[in-house]
């Protein structure tokens, strides 16, 4: 399978997975700019927002709003949040499948985000992912199906 | 007024507006980081991810989306974009009424997006406006109301 995302849809790619419905994935990115760097999939394939239908798009951010909520009450200590679609090559998009970065971030974390640009790596992606998938929980227990 | 963008709302501060409907402002930003750097702002004032309804913030999202697939298709040539929420100062959130950035990119521009960043300056706003609305009528002429 050529889309590595749709890949991970059909169970044949690994990921450290924060929420799943019947239509959209949310994974932890495999080269984190910060602890719990998230990213928020549909399940349907389409490329970026030329082809992808608005109420895709909709629900995408949705999803993203409770992941950035959760990560402030998360073990993360996230006090914000930068949410981010890369629309296209020339805007750095680099998987040809639409999706949302959701990224926790510190206050004064300018330098740490700087190398964390550099690096992308967490330590401990586990544990990170647990750290969110515990927060959106709590958040809102009902919804986590 | 304190806010900035209820301030603009109300008509009491100027600003180069791109698309408009009841309950939605685009404005351009006045320190752009690119040409055609757009704000969709939410007319009822919220900060962040924390208190905006996720239906306010669907709606953003569905503007910020046309307002991106019109920069392609507009005289600012743009061959992607990236459309992004800051939630909180510790994501450099500078104006705490919530609102989305869509910065029109173009291939090849990393030296210049660079460049716009520390510039932050558009000689030509008011054209960079025209570009864009123009480009938004010819995308969906019904919705210019
Ligand atoms: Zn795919
Ligand atoms: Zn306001």
């Amino acid at each position: 399978m050529s889309c590595v995302f749709c890949a991970v849809v059909a169970g044949e790619a690994p990921a450290i997975k924060i929420y799943e419905n019947a239509d959209y994935l949310a994974i932890l990115d495999i080269r984190p700019f910060t602890r719990g760097h998230t990213l928020v999939i549909p399940k349907q394939h389409t490329v970026d927002l030329t082809d992808t239908p608005p109420e895709t798009l909709a629900a995408m951010v949705t999803i993203g709003q409770r992941i950035a909520r959760a990560a402030r009450q998360s073990g993360l200590h996230a006090d914000g949040n930068n949410v981010v679609i890369n629309d296209g090559k020339a805007a750095f998009q680099s998987v040809f499948h639409i999706h949302l970065h959701v990224l926790p971030r510190q206050s004064g974390d300018k330098l740490s985000f700087a190398k964390g640009m550099l690096m992308r790596r967490d330590p401990d992606r586990e544990e990170s992912g647990r750290l969110l998938r515990e927060a959106l929980a709590k958040l809102d227990p009902a919804e986590q199906d």
